[in-house]
């Protein structure tokens, strides 16, 4: 499949590689096309991704992960142009920390509104899925890495049909499918965008990104 | 121990029902010492627990539980007074949930404060503890009715000894040591309410509140 990375950060470039590992055709877009960190990754994985301005790369892919840092996104989305995004699924990774004010950051948008359903709402003939956000990036792409890969992972999105494809892409991650939980409409990104400040805790007591939760009953 | 339960809601009636068979004094508090829940739970717990005001009740625990409703709790802990909780730990187990604008609740405080902060600024010389907000109130005195009782609490506080002795109640309680997590100061209260649109929305999710979390690594 046609997919386009947008942001080149390590999240990016984790995602990315996944990507292409599994045989997609990427676009790495950010805010210049000669970014360096796209051209390392293009090198890195020749003639398997290409790399481009956030509107190459949304008119290139069938599907759009966006990897942009949360206080960025809209502003990357506007440069990726509605017209390229429209109809197509957004899957949204991205967490709106603010470190403005420095450490802990606090959320940009909050409690009656996320960052999910803002893109929703200023690109509304595209379908996002909020995914992925509640964890390290290593095991985004690699759940096996801990507790046999049993932990979960959570979608929110108002296109049942876009949930069931990004629920596939979760799979070919080695996510295991009881362990997608489907948490309902776009609305649901407001949890998933405030458990940030407890996994922020949770990494700082530990010291250890490496972890996540698993639900039990 | 002699302990106050402030709130004779769900949650209060499950810590003092606890606390009673535990051994301890209870003096269930709230705005008016002819409450009908307080003198059921009284009635009940014949010669084991006794009820009065906020303030009775402050005045006689060692201990103060704050089981109050989050948007109610700055006020009942006025009305509890100043003197009566001074030097004392109260753990505090409530949200800031704000119902009055419908479902879901927003937070009445959020983002760069928190309600456990807000009472440790409030009433200076108290030591608060944020504990057990992220669970149903059954699974809180009983962790071992779901997974074996292996599932994740935390704390937070600024009083290193106030912890410890939180610590030792909620094993009293079933917790396991090794699953108490102390996340830092009172600061860190901010993450564990900020994890109730989360847990909501599981909870919507799955139409089951007897879950928690596990933290795996």
């Amino acid at each position: 499949m046609k997919i386009a990375v947008l942001g080149t950060g390590t999240v990016g470039e984790t995602i990315g590689s996944k990507l292409v590992e599994l045989g997609h055709s990427i676009m790495m877009g950010s805010r210049i096309a000669t970014n360096e960190k796209a051209k390392t990754f293009v090198t890195k994985h020749n003639g398997k991704a290409n790399a481009g301005t956030f509107s190459d790369a949304a008119a290139f892919g069938e599907i759009i992960f966006n990897c942009t840092s949360g206080v960025g996104t809209l502003d990357a989305l506007k440069l990726a142009g509605e017209n390229n995004l429209n109809g197509k699924i957004i899957i949204d990774i991205s967490n709106p920390l603010d470190f403005s004010k420095g450490m802990p950051p606090s959320l940009s948008i909050v409690n009656t509104n996320s960052l999910g359903e803002e893109i929703q709402k200023t690109f509304p003939a595209t379908k996002v899925v909020k995914a992925l956000n509640t964890m390290w990036c290593g095991l985004m792409v690699n759940p096996g890495l801990i507790n046999g890969g049993d932990h979960n992972t959570f979608i929110a999105g108002n296109d049942p049909d876009a949930k069931l494809k990004v629920k596939e892409i979760l799979k070919s991650f080695g996510w295991i499918e009881k362990n997608i939980l489907d948490l309902g409409d776009i609305t649901k990104a407001r949890g998933l965008e405030m458990y940030l400040p407890l996994w922020l805790s949770i990494y700082g007591a530990t010291s250890n990104g490496a972890f996540n939760i698993k639900l039990v009953k």
